[in-house]
């Protein structure tokens, strides 16, 4: 049984504790080309060539699964935001610059965006989802302060982010929704234009 | 067989063309019930007491359906942004009630919500659907034309309700998705705040 022994070897393959990274991969994976979480805990684990058996020493359902790839996610989604600052010569050029990233971030990965911020949401699904979606909107929320001259935590910047958190995502949503065309001439610039228009 | 006279009788009563209206408030209720758009043309149909193939009368296939939920859905918003713009004492206050009203629509119909902006889409569902997704956009352009005294199809209004829009549509995203709490607190007042910083 060549599939079986398979399997097998491969499950000693992920035996140094990478079969969870593995499973998340491959689901992230399989976000993307499905458009959505449809897919079983099973398949995830077929997609690395272990048995689903192998894959519950890592995730007890396919929520736990899901909550690790939205965690890997808010990483990923901090990363670009924080890349996307780099590009400021100022506070408020950096916000527009992460900004862009946010829009970018959507538009590259669509179905993970959505579970990210769906439904599914950041709580209830343990605290690597939480640390990782806390440890994103600080990026949002650190560069809001500089500007303001306020703590990330101040009830400012706390309205500063939901105005400026409202219009990027919204923006975010029209794109990926397909209501505002970003194949359009003038895209880029229109984007520009609309995260501009936040004012902290 | 008392079912099948029943159905039978039904769709004597629908005869005189109220079964598609039917048909579509059926859907409006399955949709907002199930939380999206699960539902089968079949079980809109038994919701009214009609078989599958009486509904075919009306709607070749679910998608016709579902066009005709979106397109009822956009009218319905577009009275309901006609109507916040009516609290409000001056253009800008006008544009600020639209933008509550946006809201509160989103929050009372989620899936309905969903579907009318999400990837099912506005184009390529017929005139019905097109037209009545226009007429909604044209209560938040004419606002937007009267504060910023330009035509409603001018390149200024389309790039203000740009901005209008991502920051109202956002908001209602993130509160539908529980990212923001509608139950927190101030949060009648965070919603002003937010819809006050546009700046057509």
């Amino acid at each position: 049984m060549p599939t079986k022994n398979h399997r097998a070897s491969s499950a000693r393959a992920y035996h140094h504790g990478n079969l969870r990274e593995a499973l998340v991969t491959a689901g992230l994976e399989l976000l993307e080309r499905d458009g959505g979480a449809d897919f079983s805990l099973r398949e995830a684990a077929r997609a690395v060539g272990v048995t689903v058996n192998a894959s519950y020493r890592h995730f007890r359902n396919k929520e736990a699964l899901l909550a690790a790839i939205a965690a890997e996610g808010f990483r990923r989604f901090a990363v670009a935001l924080a890349a996307g600052a780099e590009q400021g010569r100022d506070p408020v050029d950096r916000m527009i610059g992460s900004g862009r990233a946010y829009v970018d971030f959507a538009r590259h990965n669509p179905a993970l965006f959505r579970l990210m911020f769906g439904r599914f949401g950041v709580t209830g699904h343990g605290e690597e989802l939480l640390n990782a979606a806390n440890a994103a909107n600080s990026v949002l929320r650190n560069g809001l302060g500089e500007i303001l001259g306020a703590a990330p935590d101040s009830p400012e910047v706390t309205l500063a982010a939901a105005k400026a958190w409202s219009m990027t995502h919204g923006l975010s949503h029209l794109v990926i929704d397909g209501q505002i065309d970003e194949h359009a001439p003038g895209f880029d610039q229109l984007v520009t234009s609309v995260l501009s228009s936040i004012n902290p």
